[in-house]
């Protein structure tokens, strides 16, 4: 049996190969591991629980186009953990089959939110250029590979998988645009000593709950990095939400918010204390 | 000039014909207007804006898959106002060409979250069946009105304006799925003594923001109704908040609300005070 056959060396991510998810797993792992890619967030967090991986990869949030609601939505009911977090900036190329020059281009695909991430400078440069939307940046990249006079709009890694070249680098209209990525594993890693730590909250549904969830926070002087609401999917209309903040389970006074917490809300589920990604 | 030539007459709307948010303007008005359908969010913005239209008709929540972030970000810009919400219960349908059977069905259409929010019963009912995804429900319903062996699923005015045969209703897996619409425009109603306010809140990024935007509420008892989070765009990894809560802005409880919030944050936009839809 080889090293790689082992479940602890298996890494699932959201697929094709190509992704910046893909490209997220190799920023995070030293090698040695054997890669899975999955068609959907949802089956990255099944192979993981069904222990087919040791770890999977998924994105959470853009910094321009915000939450990745399905990401947030696994995480409601999964028993895994965050264990890390991977930043990446986002860059988007113009990209043709090897050898392609640029007079030959006929259409350019990508994937719907990359196209509307270059749309001002799809309009300047290849105004009059037909515009093909598809699944992901990697299944454009793939179609360009294949097809004569397609060009793709994806990630450097996706022009490395498909062997295309790039015609034009860094083409989307907003500088900073990065993706942040969870790595989620069955058990939680120690205190790093720089760690945030995600949660889930429910609250009663009535006025006031939300300054109560925050009450503590300020008495314990533990700042919050992020909060997001989604629908509890219990009762219409009713909410949970994701509040990230800093520190890890074993702060104390962490452990002093976690319990007020508990005495004010309906449920708290600790997701992860992880260390803080070097990049943000 | 014909009345419904009138401006203030005309109500842009996400199209194309048949979606929900046509159901919801046949809902909030009551006739004599000339609807425009408009292919994304933004135009309906924009038409309203231009003065092409007197009111603008778009989705902003759904009960199950939360916020329309794309109605959000147009909020962020607007120079309008929301002047007023509608609830409509979302049904989903399958439907077909008129006289169509059952048993010639070949393929089933729909927008990707319609298909997610029947994925239960097409499982049981269609397990073997294609399922094929489109731009919108009206875009779907237009397709079985003219392909063979096609059906959509959609609601129940796709069907109306496509002439089609409802073969099966209320097939969506979740009860209680609601959508919420806004109705905007360029200036806000009077109080109606059952209203809400919908406020855009930017705060310095630093710890304890979000605290002291609350705090307000808190003394002075005024409920929040929703929170929600958004890229602001302007840095990277920071937020503004979208918080709606019951009230009008000439209340006196809200009045010193909104003055307390200009001192302790770094701007307040009031997107509108509007009456509280009776559907709640």
């Amino acid at each position: 049996m080889s090293e790689t056959n082992l479940v602890e060396k298996k890494v699932a991510y959201l697929g094709p190969p190509g992704t910046f998810s893909h490209s997220a797993v190799l920023a995070y792992f030293d090698g040695g591991i054997q890669l899975v890619d999955c068609p959907t967030i949802d089956d990255v967090f099944t192979a993981v629980e069904n222990d087919e991986v040791g770890f999977g990869v998924v994105p959470v949030e853009n910094s321009s186009e915000g939450a990745v609601n399905n990401t947030l939505d696994c995480l409601v009911n999964t028993p895994l953990k965050i264990i890390a977090e991977v930043v990446l900036p986002i860059e988007h190329h113009l990209m043709v089959k090897a050898g392609a020059q640029a007079d030959q281009l006929k259409k350019i695909v990508s994937h719907k939110q990359s196209l509307a991430q270059c749309r001002k400078w799809l309009s300047k440069r290849w105004p009059t250029t037909t515009q093909e939307e598809c699944a992901s940046n990697a299944e454009a990249a793939r179609r360009a590979s294949r097809e004569d006079g397609t060009a793709a709009i994806a990630g450097k890694m996706a022009a490395e998988v498909y062997g295309l070249d790039i015609l034009e680098s860094a083409i989307q209209d907003q500088e900073d645009n990065s993706t942040r990525f969870l790595v989620i594993s069955k058990s939680m890693p120690a205190s790093s000593g720089r760690d945030k730590t995600s949660t889930l909250i429910y609250t009663e549904n009535r006025p006031g709950a939300l300054f109560r969830v925050l009450e503590p926070f300020e008495h314990n002087q533990v700042s919050l990095t992020r909060i997001e609401t989604r629908p509890s999917k219990k009762d219409i209309w009713d909410y949970v939400f994701f509040i990230d903040f800093e520190g890890h389970i074993s702060d104390e006074s962490v452990k002093q918010v976690l319990k007020k917490l508990a005495e004010c809300t309906v449920e708290v589920k600790v997701l992860g204390s992880y260390p803080v990604a070097n990049t943000q």
